[in-house]
């Protein structure tokens, strides 16, 4: 598959961007100028000044901002210092029962997670089937922030009961993989799981913890999991950076 | 699964926005209040005037326009007519071999497709594998509009091999299933595909095709199918509206 949503594709009209019918905004012609200036340079290149691309393109610095800012929220280009460089291509996380943890591995980057909170709540009357637990008895929810290689890509919940996993607070360490934990130290394997994906912006809260600019597009995943013997077991929610995120599937036959 | 990336979670930390350290931003606060209302209201209902918000909540016109376009953009509201409404859930399209006309089916919905384009050109390099033929060979590239109940949610682009499919220019219905055609009359039945999904923003184009606002987070699915035997098929782009489509699927043991 290729790598980008960029313009230079097989057959291009859908990715091209030029409405056939209708003027063709001007953020966007510098958009696609910058587009294939993004491939002539590669990645980790540093890209001209705005003040040195306007001159050169003979349009205002907002103009030039406009088109710089989408790029940037495509994870076409990335801040680099007091510089912009020319972005590689998003990383592909399979969709699949293994943990995010073992999911970067595979790509040959290093996992890591922070502590952002973890706290103990009554359970509520949508959680509770969820966690195979009663409403109102104590529910784990953990929030880490995710990284690969140092940088922050996403932010993730667990919801799981506390009767399951007790001693969350005092023997898990935050930074490593939780199904890690649970298969070593609980004896319990994550059998299936239901997940959804969707795209949603990322709220102030969000922004701050990733690090990304305010109302950059992400991919939210809900997951619903069970274990082997198809008791139900931790609800959680990810978020991705969806500049730096796909996710990849193997279709068969139904 | 809950339908909502809303302000009403369990647990609501996640999803509620609020930086623990640091300001709120103005619009984010209105934006929260508006989220609640529109849980009071319910799907349909019609949501008071900009300018009524913004006396109401004591902030300005632009304060509360900025709040309304992340809902929108989001899919808790859509336009109708000159008002705006509470927008029911997003549309639940199962990750699965099944064509779109059966995956909005099974949701109740009446398909619809709108065909844009339907050209030949030469295969380039990078495609040939994909569609199994020699680069220079004709290749079709069919671009529909994608509709639910006569709502335009996306935009297809396939990408076929003439030799596989000789008079999909004469004898193919564009408003009607791809898969079907392939099935029915060529006896050509897909057997298995790697997909990737990522998050893009509509180009212009995009957005004027399929009547959403500029730079609207789509999700982008990439899919290159083989048929029974295991040929390479087709390779297909499909953008979905953000604001309307999420992806479910099923993970089991690997």
């Amino acid at each position: 598959m290729e790598k980008h949503s960029g313009s230079s594709q097989p057959g291009a009209p859908v990715r091209s961007g030029i409405p056939e019918h209708g003027r063709i905004p001007k953020y966007y012609m510098v958009k696609a100028k910058l587009a294939a200036l993004l491939d002539e340079l590669g990645e980790g290149r540093l890209l001209p000044t705005e003040r040195d691309l306007a001159v050169g393109y003979e349009v205002s610095r907002e103009t030039v901002r406009q088109a710089l800012r989408e790029l940037l929220l495509e994870g076409r280009l990335r801040r680099k210092g007091r510089g912009t460089v020319v972005a590689g291509p998003k990383l592909e996380q399979p969709l699949a029962l293994a943990s995010y943890t073992e999911g970067v591995r595979r790509q040959g980057l290093g996992p890591g997670r922070t502590l952002v909170s973890l706290e103990r709540f009554p359970c509520s009357e949508a959680l509770a089937p969820e966690v195979d637990t009663k409403p109102g008895e104590p529910v784990w929810h953990m929030e880490r922030v995710l990284r690969a290689d140092d940088e922050r890509v996403g932010l993730e919940s667990t919801y799981v009961a506390e009767c399951r996993v007790p001693r969350l607070d005092s023997d898990f360490d935050p930074d490593s993989s939780f199904y890690a934990y649970l298969r070593d130290r609980l004896g319990i394997a994550v059998g299936d799981a239901d997940e959804r994906i969707e795209t949603v912006l990322a709220t102030p809260r969000e922004a701050m913890l990733i690090g990304t600019p305010p109302a950059l597009p992400m991919l939210l995943l809900h997951r619903v999991s069970r274990d082997t013997s198809g008791r139900p077991l931790e609800r959680v929610r990810t978020l991705y950076r969806g500049d730096r995120f796909s996710f990849t599937t193997r279709l068969g036959p139904q």
